[in-house]
Order: structure tokens, then sequence, then C-alpha cells
């Protein structure tokens, strides 16, 4: 039995053949609408997120299964002092396969380590949350038709940002990719992800700190929202703020193919403008995202279509 | 593609559509059971109703659709500072057809026109909740057999209580209607329904401040709730509570075959005494609004019984 | 049309119905899963608990229906002030059945008078909690083969313990059970019960307060938590605490076939070295429930299976 805890559980084959299905059910979703039959998922969320929490729901109702579950921790036996532990042996009794939000980095991996049943980390604090790569990466894949060859920009907080790290850390694992990080100094990448994957891996990489001097080089812009509270003092805050935000004029300089992501919510750091131009597929995203967890889970399952 | 954000989104020969078919379905429910196979509803109650939310999960489910959504803002993307805008573009990647409460008066609009999917408001703030009209209307035709040459009387906050004004305005374009509007002075229709809706429209109404005065005049009796907050002085509200709540006593002056409506919840506005009287038909409202929504659902989503 | 509000709601026969068909569906799960197709289960859980509602619904949705409701009373109309008989009489329009947990004792039987779909008390108050009788029962019956002919030890909070109550007043009804009372004087088993079901029934049972020196002659343990607040003094409770605590130099006393249930969810009571102990089915227990809620449920809709 398969968990996904880190996005870097599936080798790039692995990661292949559920990008690949997931492409599959995109063409003819109606043939997979009944593969998960009489198979329940149970949605464990100790911390709200409705976004994933809908996303691993859809997906579950689209193959023909079903859904039960929490959205909080309040109305869950963790306020009562059960461990992680306990809660997921029980839930192996009700349901056949589980997705777990955690606000503490690690505990799905413990509920792993219990279950009887397939887990999957939606989330767990700062750490990791696999199926947002799968869904940023089956994104890049489908609608740039590749996952390599490619120079991609991320813009924002890229300290604190674990799509940014988990994103990074999948990507390195196709051939001639570069990245481009574009971030305030004090909100750049971790110093691990610089030394132990990017430099250690040899692969080609700048810091800047405004995104305009970039633009035309990229292939991929991953914008992430940069909180005020995160700048040390209100003068680069200032200074360096209007840098962050994507709109219509910073678009002009990108090149006409290049597709901006984001893993959403967004707040204000893409203008409302840039919404209706083709490039931007943050929308498209996460439709993908609904697309990419129903070929996980089937994996996860191993069901398959009959025909 | 349409929405129903008012009750007037809907034009009288729509309607009528609507409660006919909602009147087959009452017919022959098992006919329906499967027309809405794979098609989901995501319900987007930004403010909890149990009762309107479970009411739209139980249509969705007697079609033979699930249900994916949330029943507080808490355990949303909205308390990330995420639009309406945004989060109804991405749960139109989950869902067929979505119904949202908001707090906020037009947030259902705002959504509607972001949508690719139908969206239904289910109430926002005091404006509008068409279903609630709809299910009145609903009530009313199939147990008193007809939406026209009515006498309705509507007791006790008419200020604020926008389903009273809701189905003011719809019932004004059936013909011969006559409206009793009961209530204390400081809780009378607003200006612009007496002005532009009643007088406007030549319909006949009259304002009174005690129910037993008009109650053998009334085909239909609409009851809402007055809360004592509501008055502006103490003595005015010992003098008048009692006017406002209906019980056996003030039930004997009322006519054989009117009919007692009433939202819900109802708190102490019906002495629980009239319940056993067959002319109190609050519960029964609450059926037909399951009905009536299955009627709703299947017209936007344009689904069809094969038989 | 049937309630069940208290574990004794069944007779001798009814609950032997109940457990054997649970036998025969976790002989043959897959012959069930589509017996209450098109049916709907309401879980209004006006207190939280998250391990009783997944089960219902992992109950309901093993048997193919569906189902709907609320997991907390802020998000339900009872906040409005409305009435638990004016709530069950609008889900009755709703739902096909439901599963009803509320903090005041009683609410489930004023429910099951106004109902006119079953209602299942899923927990009121410290008051009665009947599927976890019967989830207690069919653990015993299918692990140890037998209802009868038992010696049962009891350990922790006799007092609070609604769990405790039930199953000792179910299992009286059983010929040749003794019970082993194990507590702390102060949580010893509420008169009543001592004065008016051991001693009014002729049951042979000891009250004692330390595990260790009765172990060895249980055929079950029924372990619950003995919360600190509980003791009269902070002496009482250093020096009996541990006492309180199974762990494998404890369960080295026990018989080979000794079985350890708990209701969960469990603090520190029992060790977690227990777990991998065969004896230890709490977990198993779990499962148990259910199979025992798909029993319960079919026998309350009058559902069969087909072959």
């Amino acid at each position: 039995m398969k968990h996904i805890i880190s996005p870097l559980d599936l080798s790039v084959a692995e990661l292949s053949d559920v990008l690949e299905l997931a492409q599959e059910i995109i063409k003819e979703p109606k043939k997979y609408s009944n593969v998960c039959n009489g198979k329940k998922l149970a949605t464990l969320f100790y911390e709200p997120s409705t976004r994933t929490r809908l996303s691993f729901e859809a997906a579950m109702l689209n193959l023909g299964g079903s859904v039960l579950g929490f959205s909080s921790a309040d109305s869950s036996s963790a306020a009562k002092g059960e461990s992680v532990a306990d809660t997921i042996r029980v839930i192996s009794s009700y349901a056949d396969i589980c997705a777990m939000r955690h606000p503490k980095e690690g505990a799905p991996y413990v509920a792993a380590e219990y279950s009887t049943i397939p887990v999957i980390n939606a989330g767990d604090g700062g750490h990791n949350h696999p199926t947002q790569t799968l869904t940023d990466l089956l994104t890049i894949k489908t609608l740039k038709g590749r996952l390599e060859h490619l120079t991609i920009g991320f813009c924002g907080d890229l300290k604190f940002g674990r799509t940014v790290h988990s994103l990074i850390n999948a990507m390195v694992r196709y051939p001639n990719v570069k990245f481009v990080l574009i971030s305030p100094l004090e909100l750049r990448i971790p110093e691990y992800l610089r030394e132990e994957v990017l430099i250690e891996n040899k692969i080609p990489y700048k810091e800047v700190q405004k995104l305009e001097e970039v633009l035309p080089e990229l292939d991929l812009l991953y914008m992430t929202r940069v909180q005020k509270e995160r700048f040390f003092n209100e003068e680069d805050y200032i200074r360096l703020k209007d840098s962050y935000i994507l709109d219509m004029k910073k678009m002009a300089y990108a090149k006409q193919d290049m597709l901006v992501l984001h893993p959403l919510p967004r707040v204000n750091e893409i203008s409302t403008e840039v919404d209706n131009d083709p490039r931007a597929v943050y929308f498209k995203q996460a439709e993908f995202g609904v697309y990419v967890r129903m070929a996980l889970i089937m994996m996860l399952l191993e069901v398959h279509t009959t025909c």
C-alpha cells in the first residue's frame, strides 16, 4: 500500500503515470465516472481549507465514490485529546482512502504509519502539500506540453511558500530547467534549498529583486503573495511592493506564450485585469487540481476503467 | 445559462413551468430519482442556515446527484481574503450548479457574473431569498389550487422580513390579489414597496395593527416573527405583542379553509396548539421547499426525465 | 415505526436479530451495498462527535444511501431558537432516518415523539448512547462467541461513564453474567444501578479499587478513562492513578483469551504498547460499530437484501 506524504514519494516514472492518467481523464471524464463506486474518501481537515477539501471531494464524486469527514478540528476527536495514530486506525474502518490536512508538520506521516488505508497529505503546516505540486505539474505538462527545457520564474514570498519549495524540488528532476527567483532579500528561498538542491544538482538559477527585469526570459511565472508583515521595514515594503504585483503593464514584457500560475487564493498580487489574458491559467490550474486528484486516488486505490 | 438571484428572475411563464414540474415530482418522485446522476451541487454557505442548506442537499440527493460545500465562512477561503469572484471561478471547476448564501447583499449577483455554472441565491443579507418565495408559491398553488383571487394577510415584522417583501413582489403579478398588512407601526412594510409596488400597480391593500380584526377576511395568513428589540418602546411592545401571536382562540375567527404559512424557524409567534389544525401548513411548506428546489435544479441544469 | 432512544428499546430477541444481521453483513458486505439506494440519513449533531457521526455516515454509505446533516449546533437552526420538535418535523421532509446527538438528556426522546422518520439517539448528554452499546455487544458476541457465561470487568470512571451503565443494563439480560467493578471509591457505579439493577436481579458483582488483583478472573475488560478532576483529593489520585492504566505488565496477569474493549477515544488509560496484543480489540470494536449501525439502519428502514 502506498501513501503520498511528500511530493517526492512518487518517482519520476510514477509521476509520469499519474499525469498521463490525469490527461486521459481530461479527454474522456465519463469513462471514469463509476470506477470508485462503493469506495469512500475520508477528508480529515484539522485545519480548514475549502479549496483543497472541495477539490478532493469533487475528485472522489467524479469517480463515483462518496465522501465523509470533517472540515475543522473543533468538530473532531482531536479536541478530546485523541492521537492522530488512534484517529487514523478508526478512520481506516470507515473509509477506503483519506486526505489529511494538519497544522503540525509530520502529522500525515505519523498517520501513514498506523493507517491501513492510503493516506494523502493535503498539507501539513508549512511543510508539504503534494497534490498542489501534482496540480502544478499537470498544468505545466498539459498547457506547455513538456516538463523539461523550461525557464521558470517564482515570484513573491519564496521563504515561507511551501508550494514554491515543493515545485522546485519536483522540477529539478527534469532536464534543462532553469529557475529565476524573484523576491525581496528577506524572503529569498531557504538556504537548504539553494545549497542542497540547486547548487548540489548544478541547476542554473538566479535570484533577483524585481519582476520587471526578468519577465522576458520566462516560460512560466509562478506567482505567490507577499504579506506586508514579512518585510523587515516599511521603507523596503513601499519601495518593492509594486514589483510583486503582476498587471497588464508588466505582462507586456512577457513572452506571448508565457504561462502565469498561482496556487490561489490570490489577494492582490495579480491584478484582476490579467485574468482575461490567455496566458493567465490559474483558474484552469484549479480545474487541473481535480483531475490530478482523480488520477492519484485511482492509483492509490488501484482501480482501473474496465474499457 | 440562467442564474436565480432574485425571485423576479423568473417570468410568470417560467415560474409556472417550475411550479408545474414540482407538482409532477410530488406525484411521482421516483421518476426523477436519477435525472442528476453524476451532477454535483456546491452549497456555499458563508452564513449558516441549516434548513435552507439541507433542503438544497435533500433536493439534489433526491435527483440522484451529489453534494459538496461548506456550511459557514470560517471554513472557507473567504477567511484568507479571497473575493467571491475568484471563489466562484474555482467552484465552477468543482460542481455543476451552486447555491450560495452570503451575509452581503449582492454577493450572489457578483458570483453569477463570473460563474460558469448556474448560481442560485440561497439568501443574501436582508435582500433576496428566491427559493423561499418559490416554496411559498408552490405551497399556495398546491394547497389553495390557485395563485390568483386571493386575500393574503402578512403578519409580524413586515419591515425587515425579506420573505414578506419577496412574496408580495411575486404575488402582485397575479390577478385579483389583495394584501392585508398586519404589523406594529414601526414595522410596516418599507416605503418603496408601498409606493412603487402596491400603489403603482393599483393593488388593493390595507395596513392594520391587530390580527384579530382582519382574520375573517383572509384566504392565507403568512406569519413572521416580531422581535422585541424591533419595537421603539416597551409600552407598545406589551400592548401589541399578543396581537402577533397566533393561537386557537384567534384561529376560531379564520375561515375554515384559510391556510397558515410561516417561513420557519418559528419561535413563539404561532402557539404549538395550532400545529394540529389542518389549516396550519408550515411543516408541509418545508416539504414543498424540497420539491421546488428539485424542479429549479432540473430547470437550471436542463435535465429531464427520459420517460 | 420504531425509534432507538435507549439501548433497552430493543428486546433481547430484536437485539439478537440486529446482531445476527450485522454478522451476516460482516461476512458478505457487498450483498448489502445497494439496499438503501435512494434513502437519506440525516446526522443531527448538536454537539460534535466525529467518531460517532462518521461511523453512522460510513454505515449509510456502505448501504448505498446518502447523508446530509450538521456537525455542531452553531450551524443549526437551534441557534435561532427553534425547538427540537420543530426541527425534527422539518428534517422528516428531508431524510428517511436520522441520528441525533444532543447535549440535553431526553432531546432525542422529544424528537421521536414528533418525528415521522425513525430517530436513533447518537448520545444525549450523560444519558444514553445505544449504538455504542450495540457496538460493544456485537464485539463481544463476535469475538467471544457468546453473550452469556461471562465475567466482565469495568475499569475507570464508573460513576459518569454512560457506556458502562448502558452495557451493564444490557448484559444483565443474559444468563450467568458476573461483573467486576474496578474504580476509585468516589467513582463507583451510581446507587440506582447497584440497587435496582444488580441487587434486584441478583446479579453477582463485586467492587474493587485495584485492577491488578482481579485481572486473572476476567473474560472481558472494559476500560474507560479516569479524569484527574473527578478525584476528591490529590493524594488519592496519586495513589490510585496507575491502577487504572492498563499496560503489558498488567496484561501478563490476564487470561490468554481475555478481551480488552474501550469505547474510544483513549487518552492514556491504555498504554500504546498494549495495542499490538491480540487481546486488545478496541480498534476492531470501532469497525464493528459500522456494521452494527448498518444492521440497525436496515432494521429501522425495513429494507432487506433481495437475494
